[in-house]
């Protein structure tokens, strides 16, 4: 792991861009060590430093936990493969006609989970070795990795999932395994997450403790609140 | 408004008791005044000494609210009418044999929401005239009679709505007139309270800012985190 860039921010949050092999990520810690491990996953065409989730990724840094972000495969600073940029323009053509979008979604996201998860599973070995970071871990953000990363790597403790995008029939089957803690966000209205789908998905999670928390509005409207609720449930969880 | 005990408890809260005409009622304020004041509207069997609802209430005025609970008719400290008992009686039978229950509610929870309502202003006049407490009100527990209430009180600015137990058909038709900020807190295994219904009562309110919650269990099984999750609903819109 090496860091490219490092700057001390004025809530006090120490941010420091890093590589690892072909991954560049960005690591946000509080001033006080060691500090248990978020990781921030983030999809569709986001970017790490996207200014939502850099906001998200500080405001939890400054309640005292490590948190860091990877742009996955075909996101944000990395390249894009000749099939990523066809599936990108598949998606658009589709959701512009009104044709339906499901089999387009299953062909990048399926993909995606199967080459991020590793990527993550990496960046995790090489961030608990930093005197900066100590378990458990929790995982925030996009559902299908969430699901993928929640039942492979034992590490991570509790999940908050954005029921946003698409989840792969793999993730959507594999969710009754997933057993951790779950705090699952829903935006009633998203235009691109059946809610009925969202609502089934969340039955499915093995989980003992689950909780739902629905909202108004549509995919990029979940208010502010929820992250203050997303860190009142990892303090439950992680410290 | 008739003081008729009254105690200092040890986490600092003021406990008083009281009669206003017929209506027994319980009032907690914290040391400072004047507080915002919640109103905690309980259903079915219970009494405003149960102890979850004393819990609930105690909580709340350690985090800076009066809270106020009244006895309904028939409910509690208050004499049961011949009508209210042949309710029971048929309830408890129905639930026993697994007949429908639903028009045995109707006529028990609907006449409950149209005595229970004046009697919610009646005590909220009397409650605001005292130095202790100050406005915004606001509302928390039974459904049926929250939705009445945040219809037709205007003092009432935010509420939180336990979707446990039967909700009128009147009810659930002016659930559109509801526009205060809503926190609806939902048991996903409810075995008193479909879950679709509830899901589609959330759907129906006219609120702008209205949030689920779900958890997992019966109707009993709400997780205490929920009260600090309400404290927090209630400082956004009341403090």
């Amino acid at each position: 792991m090496q860091f490219t860039s490092e700057q001390h921010l004025d809530d006090g949050v120490f941010e420091r861009e890093f590589t690892l092999g072909e991954i560049p990520g960005t690591l946000w810690t509080p001033g006080s060590a060691p500090a248990p491990l978020i990781l921030i996953g983030h999809n569709g065409g986001l970017h790490k430093r996207e200014p939502r989730l850099v906001a998200r990724a500080r405001h939890c840094a400054t309640h005292g936990y490590a948190v860091a972000a990877i742009d996955h495969p075909g996101h944000g600073d990395r390249p894009r493969s000749a099939t990523d940029e066809q599936a990108r323009a598949d998606l658009r053509r589709a959701m512009a006609t009104g044709e339906p979008v499901d089999e387009i979604f299953e062909s990048f996201v399926g993909p995606l989970v199967e080459k991020a998860v590793p990527e993550w599973r990496t960046t995790l070995d090489a961030l608990l070795s930093l005197p900066e970071t100590a378990g458990p871990v929790g995982y925030s953000g996009m559902t299908a990795i969430g699901i993928r990363l929640a039942v492979v790597e034992p590490r991570i403790k509790a999940a908050g999932f954005f029921a946003g995008g698409y989840v792969p029939r793999a993730q959507r089957e594999e969710a009754r395994q997933v057993t951790i803690p779950l705090l699952f966000l829903l935006q009633w209205d998203d235009e691109g997450n059946p809610r009925q789908r969202a609502l089934d998905l969340f039955d499915s999670f093995g989980s003992k403790e689950k909780t739902l928390h629905a909202n108004m509005g549509g995919h990029a409207g979940t208010p502010w609140f929820e992250v203050e609720d997303g860190d009142r449930f990892f303090s439950r969880h992680l410290k």
